[in-house]
């Protein structure tokens, strides 16, 4: 799987990076600025792994997984009045890190044998639990519980996946179909600026 | 155990209800108020068996746990004007479900062989952290550490519990005795208005 | 290792007072005040205990740590009037404790068999997770995160811990010179009021 294993080292750097912007505007140290980088990046993953009972986490048998976050954070914090510029990009990264992340959460569940909602809930989580980490430490309510269509285009990726695993597609092919839903779904909410619906 | 299981989904329920009308109050889109509904009803459980060690944890192996608070959430999110009239019931509701909780988690850590200390601090822990997450998410001081009591109901539920394990009392007869227990003090907490002491 | 473990005991009673201490200052009740005591003396090595699969958690095995910081937080409600008087012993004993706490978590990492970022990164969460969670509860930007050099002392001694491993230095004596690492650095980082540079 060396494709997804390119897509989710791209995918750890986006999150590290907005992780780390993230705390350069709140204020924070440089320790802070670490943390936030870290935790947005293998939060989710970390989370998932702990709720399997997969343990140690995958960062902790590959650090690979630790010090990216670390070098990008470190990068962000002595160059960050250049990132204005480079904000949509980072967008896109990002989308490309939730799909990937979503596909890989939802796939190793599977794996682990737990029933179709849970595969899809362990999915989303991956993708999205760092971010909700990130916002905590930063004592604010959590952006996705409030935001344009983020979680759902997950929900929509973990689902595919499930379903193309029953319909027996290729496991490879199956997990880029889920990841690229994901990755279209995101970059059609951001420029068409896409929200769900609130209780009135 | 029928009747505890029953009163387990009745619980599971009432959490997901409360948990759902807060993120409603707290002007959640619709992820938002399935994410409280979800963490408010299976998070406490999801924490316990983290650290019993029990994984993948038991929402993971029934999906029941799942579903449930799923179909409340949407519930509440379509129905939500209705429910001030209904605000009492689910109070009621509430404690049963904090009663069953307790119980459980107390008698599970037993299983596990924690000490007795532990045991009902696992107890307190079901019954109490899906609504410390529901808080946390929300990004509020979480409720049940200024409230009336609550916590010191699931306290004394949960050495009830122990105490009637170390007389040998039948074990569905403890269960049932120590969740009564919660119930019964919640009830006349509620109607009583009363709170612990503050540092003043 | 007895005068490991006295340190660690030492350091359980000072993360706990001021822990309850914090609950005290923020207008809680009994509850929550013995909630933020068990947390900060605690957590860390909880969440350390978690991310390795050594479950049940060291506090469910040996209930010392439990029956401590609840006895620390009930002194601490009955006498909190008195305590400003002890704010600067209690800053020597936290350095204690934090220094006790890095070690044991890194050592403990190493065993099994982490690499040494792993191993650092469990020793600086065994040592600060427990404070951030007494935040997090508490509603607040975890203080670590803004705070003069305290998490920086930590990744000092963790690093410390591995260099002297590596170089086969004695056991208990590694861990008692990175753990003096520690502590001197928290010391002089409070006499000096040392901080660590923002992003501007």
């Amino acid at each position: 799987m060396n494709i997804l294993y390119t897509l989710d080292l791209i995918g750890t750097i986006a999150f590290a990076a907005s992780g780390a912007l993230a705390g350069v505007r709140r204020g924070m140290d440089l320790f802070g600025i670490l943390v936030l980088g870290m935790v947005t990046a293998i939060g989710g993953g970390t989370i998932r792994d702990v709720l399997l009972g997969d343990l140690p986490p995958f960062c902790l048998h590959n650090e690979i997984y630790l010090w990216l976050p670390i070098l990008v954070a470190l990068f962000v914090f002595f160059t960050h009045r250049r990132w204005p510029k480079f904000e949509s990009l980072l967008l896109y990264l990002d989308a490309i890190g939730l799909g990937t992340f979503v596909v890989i959460g939802t796939g190793k569940a599977l794996s682990f044998e737990t029933g179709p909602l849970g595969a899809v809930l362990m999915g989303v989580m991956t993708g999205t639990a760092g971010g909700v980490l990130r916002d905590i430490l930063s004592n604010e309510i959590p952006l996705i519980m409030r935001r344009e269509i983020y979680a759902s285009a997950c929900i929509i990726g973990g689902v595919s996946l499930v379903l193309l695993r029953l319909l027996e597609v290729n496991n490879t092919l199956s997990l880029l179909i889920a990841a690229s839903a994901v990755i279209v779904l995101r970059v059609l909410a951001i420029h068409l600026n896409w929200s769900l619906p609130k209780a009135s």
